[in-house]
């Protein structure tokens, strides 16, 4: 039986890729087409993500076809706009670049990419072409924040650290991610001048809360999958005002839960979700949030986008099973 | 909609039944009925598998029901054949038996429970009331020498060493799973000992293999999930022979997969695969096998029995995203 | 040849009593005397100290002997009061008290322990009887901060978070360190009211500091030893001005050192070293700060502690090779 | 104050190198003269190994100088004997090559490098001029069997399966050691064709034992440092047999140890500790081994071979506090 959406995959050799694929092997109605990659031409795809053992039979190709229902560009930062401008055709089909070349928008060089977190622009998204998916530390910290952002409740000085796995690093050794290196270490990195910061400042910007400073500690973990942010700001709301906000915006979506009980990173790692546990100590209004770097962070997020542009249920092909341990 | 087999699941607090509970929340046919736990009766499972918020809405019960399609028993070794014995009524009913208490057929108390190694038992399985589901270990040593079994090419002396990652110890905290410990260390446990070593002694009585010596080495691993087993014997076969041996035995079997390249646990880790490598090193046949040893060394091996006694396809509720990292 | 400090260790089985042996057993002028337990008494000290064997050939014992030239108290917190009131002729002998029984001034109950955070009472310490030693986070987070209050520098609001390993939880098993909950894991506990904030709030009163609010997260870490504390403040300092109030504080202390570059939890793992590495991003002055928690955090600082007491060389038995893996 | 044993480094930047280096600031009677290194030339040493920071004050050189008691080579495999070739000079000094360039006796090529595994050959290493460090799976293989070597009661086949660390592939990041791969992972390599067995081949043809096969499983796992090493063998001795020829062989040394209880690899990690456990199930004599191995595996057993090739304490500079966590 041939499902109704076929995706391209543009860049399929790298960790955003393989983990689309993991996605759309069982998607309900997507299917892959074909899996693109300029440095595995040839090679099965299960060469380079062996995991996929038994779940797919392609091998990675350097043709092009615009006969597809969408196409995901997973190449790296400055690379799909690049390729977009190499190749145009593909401008007409439906695209969701998990690079950042189109997250901010740019007076100098419009485009029409929406920026796809998607528990703010939903409605966009639906009806949107092109979309511009957020980067993983993006995505939590602004999944942290967005209820008081939202309802003009944020407090002009917001603290955030949060803490990574080395998957965010991608699939290039490298002495930070060499192992001898970072197995039980701890290490800061990119203190107050990270690059998804952009994000979450345009974010505050179409809210007109540019006074807004936010204060963001990156940390490298050492495990493999997912973020956790602890997020802190002197508030005059009380722990249930908070709460009721957090609830009310995230109520209609369906991978955004807030738990009663603390919480850990293991709880969002393998799914899509994002998990918020919201608690005040004296005067600071302290939140906890964890996502999957690779899904709510990337490639999950992707297909949810995916999803909505062609009608689907959010949820399809998303219906993971936590890792738990 | 209601879905079409209702399952109870006894014995839902610990690492078995909140496995099966991530499944089972997921399955096209199947859904749950009821939890039923002693120890946590009238708190919502959420608040002990937390990685199942927003996916479940049910407390643990003490009460229990026979009206449900199948059971799944997930209690403590020797709990399943006494609460079986004081429950008499759910006899009549299909039972998933997840403890070792009904594995071994005995002559002296005969039971009619089939041994649920699916690849070696699916005939059977399918027409059976009652499943032994197969130990962790049991399972992937089986999976390991199964197909030299079948075919009487299994040497008379075979040494497996295999590492096991600390879920299998369960929910409950130790000295050996204790994380200051475990960290970053290895031990052996149990070596030429492990209780396992009887189901694997059954199956070569069955095919009249009683002369095969296992020597069985298991090793204590510094991960949560997955068993890795490297298995070794003086054998005549080829490579080539012994590959076409496994191909053939393990052809039809929609979760077992046969790697050419060399192969790591992560491979099959969140995953109800088995995946094996084999290879000749002069007169020494290496097989490496791996599996996740709460899905198909328990609770996803369970699934996957409960399908084919429900006449359903093998796969469904079992196609899981890999971790992969 | 017997050495000329004799040490008495009671409470011996713990982390904090063992670590004090590995470091004792070594040591040029002091020797163990005895090792009183009162869950292990007349096992064999390597029997629960594993990793000692070949180094140590004595039984736990609960026999008391005054013969001693110090006494290090290794029990739980609220246990070094009550014994000490039970054994009230120990108070005779230099004692190091790992506990906080003593660590807080207290106008009701006046004590003579003098706090032992070497770097801020060397010279009371040298002169001491009874030494309080500090809490692993009230260490880490003291250093860090140090010169700052010393200089009268600090701000009014100062932020940290400060990721720990799991042996600071001691050697009880928990579910917050089974090894299947723990590894791969991040969480918050005690977010803003950890208990050692005690210590940071006396050290800031003493220097009439009482204004300056410090908002502490402590995160549970996927390692088990090490503290990575995350510090920042507004600030008028310049860099170079904060790196020199750094420098000139602990110029003359041989376990706290300023890096240039960026500092990794690894690099202090199994060392009494305290690394400190100061950066200013805006108006934001950002300090990291590593230390091992059972060395400078606990049984290193005693030892420290006890050379000065004994005008021994401040390193003595403390020049240790750094696990660096 | 300067110290007797002035010794040079050639390769300095590596792994063994920096753990060299560890062990040298802190040794009683030697001290590091110069460190070369060609890639890292006018560095200081703790920009590469950071954690020295505050115990060495020195660059990396690109001069050498003949006027030193000892010269140790760190480059990697093959450039020994080249870096000799070109220095001839420094064949006159004391060395310790930590390559396997001269590990293996050679008609063809005779050259004067003692085998540097201590247990065995330590009288020889006594009058050696040059001595051809170990390997580390060499070290702990043989350590394992040597008792049963010496005493002509091995086996005439040998199963060993050893488990290892990152810290063995080196500083170089890979793919294998991508901590993104290799965290939580289990993986077996050259299997049955681990260039160690040279080593172990070449000890046992010294003793007579040609008809000895030695089938070896090298695994790669999840932890930076160590050995784990699991062999068994069918035996005719009694387990106190065993013990006792165990017993016998390393009763003067040292850095052996035999155990009573099980043991697990963080009982060495750190400290230049060989600790075997021998124990007999059946008919199978088993042998638990653990050593770390860039200490007795590498750098520790170089410095062990230094001292006695300088008439010191065999133990000098070796006493090392265990990590234990």
């Amino acid at each position: 039986m041939n499902k109704q959406i076929k995706a391209g995959i543009i860049g399929g050799a790298g960790y955003a890729g393989g983990e689309l694929m993991r996605l759309l092997v069982n998607h309900p109605v997507a299917e892959i087409e074909f899996v693109h990659s300029r440095s595995q031409v040839g090679k099965a795809v299960t060469k380079i993500h062996q995991d996929l053992i038994g779940e797919i039979d392609m091998t990675f190709t350097d043709q092009l076809s615009t006969e597809v229902d969408v196409i995901f560009l997973c190449m790296g930062h400055g690379q799909s706009e690049i390729w977009l401008k190499e190749h145009p055709e593909f401008l007409k089909i439906p695209i969701v670049d998990l690079s950042r070349d189109f997250r901010l928008e740019n007076a100098d060089q419009p485009h029409d990419f929406v920026y796809g977190l998607t528990e703010w622009n939903r409605g966009k998204i639906q009806k949107a072409k092109h979309i511009a998916n957020p980067g993983c530390f993006a995505t939590c910290l602004q999944l942290s924040i967005f209820p008081l952002i939202k309802e003009q409740k944020i407090s002009n000085e917001v603290h955030i650290t949060a803490i990574t796995g080395s998957s965010g690093a991608g699939q290039q050794p490298r002495s930070t991610t060499h192992f001898s290196w970072r197995n039980d270490n701890v290490s800061v990195y990119k203190a107050f001048t990270h690059q998804h910061m952009d994000e979450i400042d345009q974010l505050l910007q179409t809210q007109k809360l540019e006074k807004t400073q936010v204060n963001f500690v990156p940390v490298r973990g050492n495990f493999t999958r997912g973020i956790f942010a602890s997020t802190y700001m002197k508030s005059d709301l009380s722990e249930s005002d908070a709460l009721e906000i957090y609830r009310k915006t995230y109520a209609d979506h369906p991978f955004t839960h807030i738990s009663e009980d603390p919480i850990d990173l293991k709880m969002a790692v393998n799914t899509n979700k994002c998990v918020l546990h919201v608690a005040k100590y004296g005067d600071q209004l302290h939140i906890t949030t964890i996502i999957d770097n690779l899904l709510k962070g990337a490639s999950g997020q992707a297909v949810q986008n995916m999803n909505l542009m062609f009608g689907l249920d959010e949820t399809s092909g998303l219906k993971l099973k936590a890792a738990g341990f």
